[in-house]
């Protein structure tokens, strides 16, 4: 049997898996790289994996941040284009004061063609576990830090992030944005006027957050309103560079983006995707603990 | 004499001017319109331009966020285009406590093609002390709202804001970015750097973004860098914008800024406007004034 981790920054879930794949049993904890007391990941690995390893899980794997120069130990990141084989050479194995030590999966990195580095860390085994050995998938995991990322037959060929997320966040807490915002609650129809705000904002992104005042100000927009608008006027500018840098990157613009996320932001994500005039598929929720079956069955882990 | 006030959101400054618009006396204070104890601004008007009107001022005006709805009356805005003559339109006249009223410069407003409005106050008054009687000057007035301004033969016939400054403050305080940061030391190759990323960043600013992390992860941005690197980053960008706006809105590419601010953001956008291959020229210090002065003329206050 296996220990898989989906081991993030702020919190961790954890499976065993049996021979198959199937799930046997599941953790969670709020014991995510930054909240691990001491920096003792150890501590951590015993308490949610030992009972698992004690009946019998023979291997241990995990992915995310737990592999960052601030987790447990780096997993230096594969280049891209990376496939399973990549991510498996690419396994770091960490001691355990238990009988089984725990693999963790690299990151993947990029370089543009302007020179300029992207990586991403965790996505790429939910992208594995959900990419077709053949065929072209694009993918979103929208969040804090986006990432869009092309898998052909069974390759992660190109990617690149958006901090849209943590945009959105700092400037709804931050900026005269927030102060004009009456709340979060969720309005369709001025999540829509800023999807198509901010996808025919081109260049001027910084010019049109301006407009989530104005609007304010004129009376065209409630305060309860203003969270949705700036929230649908990110993505829709997110939805319109993705398009085109992939069209870019490829040579022909997608039509069709599979969203690997939780339900609220992959519905939004989904709306902004067919408002840009793209089909949109939800992938199913068990992406990470696909991909790590798969990386540790072809690591021979299991 | 004339008292004339820039009286903005944190702090404020006043002029006492003789018959020819020449200073007499100054002062400041840190009495914005958010600072004003119990929001008594009879009192600070009092306190600033009392013994101003004991020894013989006659008038009193002021421009800025006094004139906004959290100041101390609402003066309307003009609508764009706005010459002088519709500033004089639109002074609103505040009763004080002492034997001479304020009056109050409008703001200015604008409606987007695509019927987004935009909005300036404080900015008109700057610009209609700079610009010309006859020609056209384009503008930029960097800042937490930089607003971009076209003045033709004397009248402010297109502007808009970018939220540049408040953006880079967000993102250094509160993001992933700022705690990569040590420091804000300017950098200028960084800045440099940042710029020629920004500038071609197109609709992928928040894409962009990502990179003030990832150079930093590679090694090639030091973290004493990061902060004059995601400054170039977004006033590269804002550029780029405002001049294919520009383009867009007059028919013909700008070849000239003149830039209206403080010394050390003005050298930073003269380097960015520079960058994008035009040049630019540093308004005189005292647009505010003499912009005061020549509304206070134009209304026969003087």
């Amino acid at each position: 049997m296996l220990v898989a981790f989906d081991w993030g920054t702020s919190s961790l879930r954890a499976w065993l898996l049996d021979a198959t794949g199937a799930i046997r049993d599941e953790a969670s904890a709020p014991l995510g790289i930054l909240k691990v007391p001491g920096g003792d990941f150890d501590a951590v690995f015993r308490q949610v994996a030992g009972a698992w390893i004690e009946s019998g899980a023979t291997a241990a794997i995990a992915s995310g941040m737990i592999g960052s120069r601030q987790g447990w130990a780096e997993a230096p990141y594969a280049g891209c284009p990376a496939d399973e084989a990549a991510l498996v050479a690419g396994l770091i194995t960490v001691p355990t004061s238990l009988p089984v030590p725990l693999r963790i999966v690299p990151g993947v990195s990029r370089i543009d063609a302007d020179g300029i580095p992207d990586v991403m860390r965790g996505e790429e085994t939910q992208i594995i576990g959900d990419a077709p050995s053949t065929g072209r998938r694009l993918y979103v995991l929208p969040g804090t830090h986006s990432k869009w990322a092309l898998a052909e037959d069974g390759r992660i060929t190109w990617f690149a992030s958006s901090m849209t997320g943590e945009t959105f966040a700092v400037l709804a807490e931050h900026s005269i944005l927030g102060r004009l915002m009456d709340g979060r609650a969720h309005d369709p129809a001025a999540f829509r006027r800023g999807l198509g705000v901010g996808a025919t904002s081109g260049g001027g992104l910084l010019r049109r957050l301006f407009s989530a005042r104005t609007l304010g100000l004129f009376g065209e927009l409630d305060s309860k309103a203003i969270g949705a608008y700036l929230s649908g006027l990110l993505i829709g500018a997110e939805v319109a560079d993705a398009r085109a840098t992939v069209a870019a990157a490829t040579g022909a613009a997608p039509d069709s983006v599979t969203i690997v996320g939780g339900a609220e932001l992959s519905a939004r994500y989904a709306e902004a995707i067919d408002a840009a005039g793209l089909s949109s598929r939800i992938a199913p929720a068990d992406t990470t603990v696909k991909g790590l079956w798969r990386i540790a069955k072809q690591a021979e882990l299991v």
